[in-house]
């Protein structure tokens, strides 16, 4: 009944979340893999069981045009507030996989982390929430409604859930909705509460020189390299010190006024912190913004992938990249595409023919920092942690949050217990198991100030 | 006994000729790729067995330390001429595959031509010298002795070729070397000899920027992506008109005198040649010189490889490029190397770290357009194609002909039979049959010619 009991039953139960977590993590369901299908499927019915176990109800798999979405409930009263716990349990491809130290599905404790792709991003956090409702659910009556809404597309852009919420607008219906997605405290002592997420914008890019691979001997001098007009084409995009130069591109970026700038200045994320977390020689980015404001607040562009030719000695027919564009409120990937287009038709010499292919993804945005819900985490945090949560931006998109808020209207409170060294979607994932367990402690304290 | 005779033969042995190419077209001896061995051997064995049946003696698979040497050799008279027959029965990998309309080693005849990887670089060249040959001593002792080298790694820059002939200097030893891989006629009515090749330098560069591959949202906008300083890098290689921007990089290049500009002016290479046989929408490279001076005596650098990243929101651990430098008289691949190097020093970004590996290859060459080997193919191309042949530079390399000559101090005859649009190296190789049968007669009269 107590708020003791609960975390009680947390401690009582640990050593069985971890060994749930781990059978959770040696399933690679990794989304963008039609190979892994399977896979997806096995760790959605795996999450189903658990809310069985739990004592969730009217547990089922919903299916969309992709993967499928777990959903369940446990209803108390129509009175009492609703809160939609969101997770995800598809992960990004473990590659390059000799970067591992061991195998990224099959789970290894070392000292205080347990490592394995999803860990952190976000299986682990996912089973914190779910860990902390079990707990209430077992222990006492809340006045509180639980919703559960997992999905199985997060990485790869959440593709089919904006239609999945507008199929299912009723059943789930809440008051805001708990997302522990929005990871990444400076350092195990430092809860943190994300206001603020980057949207973003897909392109890529292909570049078509000659009719089909050409020996380099035989005509370079004569045909432009589709990689060296790409090439040009990327180094462009950035000035020396790293900013975009797309005319127009930082125009209706949301400006970062005097007391926001103040309380970015006072978190512990200076260059000092990013170099230690990157293992870069040396930062770089705007110079006239602190890095919290560079990856939270301002706009960037990303190349993430170079594909063109072969080991041999011919100029390739056609080069491309992928690029991911992160953008700020009140941008919008429409302008971004615009922008991008009007760069292209510019700057593109008349050796190579393009294509540019778009996926627009949510536009950034800023959640209200004095709303209950939030008042109520962070004091709930503060329980857990022994400090108040630091308040910050996030660089990274959740596409779920965004989609509540435009189609459902729903608000998120956005936490989440990964380290910023966890290294999610890179070699040596990891989860840092004593934030993970004062985490699930935090959400008990949260459903407890909830139901006050 | 007679001429006419070898050139029946020829005509009488044409079918079981070409079905012979398609059975050592079928086979994917591709150098480069270590699970293709046994097709390596498979090829050599095949050739061995073509010397003996032509009646040559001493036939032998000689080992290297990569890929063997077939050798084989029909010695008339110690007071004969000697020719060194070079071919090299290795081919590039065939991807792209999809990009091939039939299958790269199950070899597809459609009009004239015969599709398949290999078939004009080079065992279709190859076949023609052995089957000239062939005619030779089975339809009369001519006073002319004849060697075979036959190696199976020249597109992997013949490795160790350079050992090779070290250690066969003695039985190697001839008055010079014919070798038909020189290819490249404008179009089937135009014979050809090459007098200059151009070597080259290889390098692979790789960018090290943070220590793991990083969340793009993460770090976005503080950590310059490795695959944008490598880009910046390939950029700032040429500038807008597609000169070389590296100091010094064409001080050494010999200068094209008046004399050479005039007759390269002649030859039917210009912008329509090469745009036609590209495919390239335009073409580029030096303004201020031919398109047939700036692929066959400048020097050019093209990035033949790029590679990084995945399909995911992630800032890459490190990018990489293979770069292929091609060289001319005189400059040096050490000089090239050196100023690749200095420009890394000066222009790499603190963001990152570099490694750059080096693959020294040949020197260009020029060789004597007035020896007698050389007035003799003149002459037995006029007789079989009706045309006097155009003499050129091309762009290419082979290093075979560099270290005959540095090594060993002979000299090579370089011509051959291939077309400007058989896309060697590219997918759809192809050989086109009725240019290929005018070859062989060409080497038969070529012979008769050396033995008069």
């Amino acid at each position: 009944m107590s708020q003791d009991s609960a975390v009680n039953y947390l401690d009582d139960h640990y050593k069985r979340f971890q060994n749930e977590l781990v059978e959770l993590l040696r399933i690679p369901s990794i989304s963008h893999d039609p190979a892994h299908k399977a896979d997806i499927d096995k760790a959605a019915h795996w999450l189903a069981d658990k809310l069985h176990a739990m004592g969730a109800d009217h547990v089922e798999l919903l299916p969309t045009e992709g993967h499928p979405v777990v959903y369940g409930e446990a209803i108390v009263s129509p009175s009492a507030p609703t809160v939609l716990i969101y997770g995800h349990y598809d992960v990004q491809s473990p590659e390059p996989l000799a970067d591992w130290k061991s195998q990224p599905f099959e789970p290894e404790i070392r000292g205080e982390n347990l490592y394995a792709r999803g860990a952190s991003d976000m299986k682990g956090q996912t089973l914190a929430s779910l860990n902390a409702a079990e707990a209430i659910l077992k222990t006492g009556n809340l006045p509180l409604n639980l919703k559960f809404m997992l999905e199985g597309e997060e990485e790869i852009g959440s593709a089919h859930l904006n239609d999945f919420l507008i199929q299912h607008r009723e059943k789930l219906k809440s008051d805001f909705s708990l997302n522990t997605d929005a990871g990444g405290m400076p350092d195990a002592d430092t809860p943190s509460i994300c206001y603020s997420l980057r949207g973003g914008a897909g392109f890529t890019l292909t570049i078509h020189g000659p009719a089909q691979d050409l020996h380099s001997g035989e005509y370079g001098g004569v045909i432009q390299n589709p990689i060296h007009v790409l090439s040009r084409l990327i180094a462009g995009l950035h000035d020396e010190q790293g900013r975009v130069t797309l005319p127009g591109f930082y125009e209706k970026a949301r400006v970062i006024d005097e007391e926001e700038h103040a309380e970015l200045a006072a978190l512990p994320f200076d260059d000092e912190f990013f170099l230690k977390h990157s293992g870069a020689p040396a930062l770089w980015g705007e110079p006239e913004f602190l890095p919290a404001e560079r990856v939270g607040a301002r706009p960037t562009i990303e190349v993430v992938m170079f594909s063109a030719g072969q080991p041999k000695a011919a100029i390739p027919a056609s080069a491309s990249a992928r690029f991911l564009f992160r953008l700020v409120p009140d941008q919008s990937a429409d302008d971004a595409h615009q922008q991008f287009r009007t760069y292209l038709e510019t700057h593109a010499p008349p050796t190579v023919t393009w294509d540019l292919q778009f996926r627009p993804g949510g536009s950034g945005i800023i959640v209200d920092r004095k709303s209950p819900p939030t008042l109520a985490m962070k004091s709930a945090l503060k329980t857990a942690f022994g400090r108040e949560p630091i308040f910050q931006r996030v660089g990274g998109g959740i596409g779920a949050v965004l989609m509540l808020k435009g189609t459902l209207g729903i608000d998120s409170v956005l936490t989440g217990f990964s380290l910023y060294d966890d290294n999610f979607h890179g070699p040596n994932e990891k989860l840092h198991l004593p934030t993970w367990q004062k985490g699930m402690n935090a959400l008990v304290h949260f459903f407890h100030e909830l139901a006050k």
